[in-house]
């Protein structure tokens, strides 16, 4: 049985024991950069005071804590939960901004298994609400980083569930989103998409 | 030496041992309610489409993880760290709206220390980027809720440190503040308040 993180991501288990931060576990080395990458990004709005964006911290059961006299409480047994939401949120020029951000080493489309359905339903929600909602898509051979809007995803994913393709077409995602070069500060600025179809800038 | 939860809350070691889920330990059973309180405000909102919020997860700093052969992964050691935001966060009819609710056993002011400095420069980030930026305030002896704009908090927290007072007078709270009505489905609904604020209605 392939044991899989929240991500979708298959595990592969490590050579010697852990003693690390789970970021380095959770993420292989390029979407670990894609994570640092946007991480890093909002980091810089939020110093610039441009937007308020963070990543979620990952959700965790927590099955048995321990108390030990005069030190911080120890979490003995947790797992890894399913993030019922996206992973980034926050505020930009007092709009809700929501995304989710993915990679594949696909090279001629985007497989849509690396969404689950309670993400889709919260964007969906959130699309409602008249907030900001899209993906941020990797394609990590070639390096490139894409905007989506998050309707162009739901019309995939919708169509899948009554038997359609299991992946967006690349030339769908070239010709619907918005390419993203990346730079050195911000990394991947995706505010200058945000301003161009929601601000008119 | 007291050992205090995220929240500030003084921990009282349990008398047996804890195989439940962590809500139940960071949590005094009134500050459960509180919580749980806007947490079934928030799924009803989510439910009838009228708002998308969420509580954050509790963040955990994961030091050692167990990988047993054919079963999930398993957290061995981890800790609770501080959130670096508010609470909850969302969206509603377009706008960001942010939000930390906090409770006290005072009769006649809300203690400041119930806040972080981390907490408070979030939400001063968040202000200044048009957010819909409070508080929820709950006096648990009296059972009242009140919903205070941020921006209140901020000027008695900055007087603080200038040697202002340490809490905010129940009196004031009273005059600038909103106060909210249990009610039974939404529980503390907190968007009437938005919606008189912030969109006229």
């Amino acid at each position: 049985m392939t044991i899989r993180y929240p991500n979708g991501q298959a595990f592969v288990p490590p050579q010697k024991k852990l003693t690390t931060d789970i970021k380095k576990l959770t993420y292989s080395n390029r979407g670990m950069t894609l994570e640092e990458d946007i991480n890093a990004s909002n980091q810089y709005y939020l110093v610039q005071g441009l937007a308020v964006i963070h990543k979620k911290p990952t959700p965790v059961q927590i099955v048995s804590v321990d108390y030990p006299k005069r030190s911080a409480a120890v979490i003995k047994e947790a797992y890894f939960k399913q993030q019922s939401t996206t992973d980034y949120n926050g505020v930009y020029r007092g709009k809700y901004v929501d995304f989710e951000a993915k990679e594949t080493q696909n090279k001629t489309s985007f497989p849509l298994h690396n969404f689950h359905e309670h993400q889709i339903n919260h964007m969906k929600a959130v699309y409602k609400q008249n907030g900001i909602c899209f993906i941020l898509l990797r394609f990590s051979i070639t390096d490139e980083v894409f905007f989506l809007e998050a309707q162009h995803l739901f019309s995939y994913w919708d169509e899948q569930s009554k038997g359609g393709r299991k992946s967006i077409p690349k030339k769908y995602i070239e010709e619907r989103g918005y390419p993203i070069s990346i730079s050195l500060n911000p990394r991947i600025d995706y505010l200058k998409v945000i301003d161009c179809i929601y601000f008119n800038l």
